[in-house]
């Protein structure tokens, strides 16, 4: 039976000034999953890998998204195989569900000749991250889907665009291994903000737009910020402004918490600096007994990618 | 004695998207001044055109900027003589202020063989807008300063970037004859709104610049919404909701309030669009018995100039 294998990268949302809005998609930290087409028809799931998730093909990201592009064709009379490796822990947040969920669709979409674009996959994935989050969000699932520095205009229309990614632009992440669920980290945010805030957050991620177009890493610098969110979210991820403080102190343009957290993201002008900031956050937290995670990673270009 | 004659474009602050944040120059709608440096010590002021504003040198918006540039100089034994020619209504929302307070001190540092960048000039034109509004906002001085579409991501620092102009964005204004002081304008907007109005301005605001980048005017047209303010400030703007739609269904990409009304603007894509506006808003207008002036413009992408 035809089959294929797959990288499913990780992903960090928000940018800390585009909440809910951006996303970006990691190189080298993901999971992997091999896809095979079945006589049977439906979705098998099998999960192996680093770390739990469920196996209720009703609940499962990966199997939910697959589930919903196979209801968009009208006949099809046979099924996929969906064998999960993950490496990603969920709740970390770099985008666990949201490789599942882009992952499922990308690759049952090769084996079908491509009869969708990656952005015309973004719908059904979206299913994927519903069910893990229970909020339409394709913050995560566009940075995987179409690769680099992506915007969601829109997350009912998922009307998505692509960014251009500086080439000098690589991002350390730390991941402080304690949990956080997605929908607990949201309760945190649900404020009403006055009006000077909407414009000094949505003026900082304009400006970082134009930045990346314009490669301005002095101008990228000074838009990374997040007024609205952070401040409440930081409270309960450990370390986070000594973290932020050593980062930025190591030369990092930008520091600030991937996605809901509790992994943080640092972007910083070439590798050099970026494995600097990722050497002094480590020293901190085994200095704290912390254990932890952690990657540099160049901004993958290409998204998910058969290997 | 030294003597020069420039235009004073007007502008169009805000774009629906980018409340405080956003500015465009127009390119054949503005006022005139004409700046001599004079043996008399300070600032001399004179007020001709088509209509009237203040005198007095502490609160006219061009005298005031002007004062703010000479206070920059350690020594200077001149002064200057500021011939205003005030052909944009004050309080029409096409930035009538920013034109003065951005003119005289263009104008000055002109004839002081451009000690400063016109960057550099934002601080002092603010302080002219300061005078006419209590408040320092640089979204239309910026415009009018570097020209073309602009983005102050902070008005303490006024950090500012230029950003890319599609090349076939053509602007029409319709200036309803009505009068409604800026400072009043803004307390309509004084309210807290919901973190996901935030993200959907933002969004719109982020799309909108990624899409001028990328010439996508079909992007740009998703992009020209304003959540926040235009539903509250359109109900003083006299049939803003009917010309909004005949504007759109004569082929406009975006329609909203310029700056805090009650001009509104339209973009279109190719002048001939732009002119069809035009006659199709004037039209109603005049069923309406409303005055008006009307204008359409290209992006004036060199922004003040020497006449």
């Amino acid at each position: 039976m035809k089959s294929i294998k797959i990288f499913c990268p990780g992903s960090v949302a928000n940018i800390s000034c585009g909440f809910d809005i951006l996303g970006l998609c990691l190189d080298n930290v993901g999971d992997e999953m091999i896809v095979t087409q079945t006589k049977k028809k439906g979705i098998e799931l099998e999960i192996c890998g680093d770390y739990i998730v469920t196996k209720d093909i009703n609940k499962n990201a990966a199997s939910v998204s697959a589930l919903a592009l196979l209801k968009s064709f009208k006949h099809i009379d046979f099924g996929f195989h969906i064998s999960v490796n993950k490496k990603i822990k969920p709740g970390s947040g770099i985008g666990s569900s949201a490789a599942s969920s882009a992952g499922s669709v990308f690759a049952i979409n090769e084996l079908l000749k491509r009869p969708f674009t990656n952005k015309e996959l973004i719908p059904f994935a979206a299913e994927g991250e519903y069910a893990c989050t229970n909020s339409y969000h394709a913050d995560n699932i566009t940075a995987v889907l179409l690769g680099g520095i992506t915007l969601v205009r829109s997350n009912k229309e998922f009307d998505v665009v692509k960014l251009k990614t500086p080439l000098q632009l690589f991002v350390t992440i730390i991941h402080p291994q304690v949990e956080i669920k997605t929908s607990d980290s949201r309760i945190l945010v649900q404020r009403k903000i006055e009006i000077s805030k909407l414009t000094e957050q949505a003026s900082n991620l304009g400006a970082f737009i134009s930045a990346l177009y314009n490669e301005d890493y002095d101008m990228i610098s000074r838009c990374i910020k997040d007024i609205v969110v952070e401040p409440y979210r930081s409270e309960i991820i450990p370390e986070f402004n000594n973290l932020k403080k050593i980062a930025l102190e190591s030369g990092s343009i930008g520091f600030g918490i991937s996605g809901s957290g509790p992994s943080m993201f640092s972007l910083s002008k070439g590798p050099k600096i970026a494995n600097d900031v990722k050497i002094n956050l480590e020293k901190h937290l085994e200095k704290k007994n912390i254990k932890y995670k952690s990657y540099v990673s160049m901004v993958n270009d290409t998204g998910i990618k058969i290997i």
